[in-house]
C-alpha cells in the first residue's frame, strides 16, 4: 500500500524522533516484526526519511514539510497488515490520504 | 516503480552478499546517493530482504526463491534516475519483469 498523507504541520514532519517512534507502533500495531530500522533528519527546513525492515518486507516514510506531505508505503507479507499499519500513521500524523495505491505483489 | 522480476535462479535470490553489491550499483546507476543500508538473509531455504535508504528516497529488494521472484521499489525523487536502477537489477539478476507499476507521489 502506497499513500500520500497531505495536510500535516511542518513541525510533525522534521521531528524524526516522533516519526521513528509512531513507525514502530505502525508496525507493531500491524503484527510485523522489526529487523532494522534508519532514520534521517535532512539538514535546515528538511523533511525525514526513514525505513523499518521488516521480516514481513519493509514500512517506509519521506516527508516534505515544505509542502505538509508525507509518503507512507507499507510492503508487507504473510499476516502482517499494511492497511493496519497505514491507518495507524494517518491517525497519529493528523494527514488526509489524498492518493492510495494498493499493488499485489507477486501476482502472476 | 514497483517491479516483480520472476524466474531468477533460486541461489541467486538467496545470496545476501551479492544482492547487496548488485543494490549498490543499482543506485548509484542511478545517480542515487545512499545513507544507510541493511540487508537480512532468512535462515534455511529462505531469501533476501533489504533497503537502501536514499537522499532520494530508498530502493528495495524482497526475494523469494522457492518460486523465483525479487520484487523491487524504487523511489526516487529529485535527479536520481528510479528507471535506471530497476534495469540494473533485472539485467543483473536475470529476470523477467511480469508486473511494473508506476506510482507518481505527491501528485495533489
Amino acid at each position: 500500500m502506497l499513500v500520500d498523507l497531505w495536510g500535516i504541520e511542518a513541525a510533525v514532519l522534521r521531528d524524526v524522533v516522533r516519526i521513528e517512534a509512531l513507525m514502530h507502533e505502525a508496525a507493531a500495531a500491524a503484527q510485523a516484526r522489526v529487523l532494522a530500522a534508519h532514520f534521517h533528519r535532512f539538514g535546515g527546513e528538511g523533511g525525514v526519511t526513514g525505513v523499518l525492515l521488516l521480516a514481513e518486507s519493509h514500512l517506509s516514510i519521506h516527508t516534505w514539510p515544505e509542502v505538509g506531505l508525507a509518503a507512507v508505503d507499507a510492503f508487507m507479507c504473510g499476516e502482517a497488515r499494511a492497511e493496519v499499519a497505514v491507518e495507524w500513521l494517518r491517525a497519529a500524523l493528523g494527514g488526509e490520504p489524498r492518493s492510495h495505491t494498493a499493488v499485489r505483489r507477486g501476482a502472476q
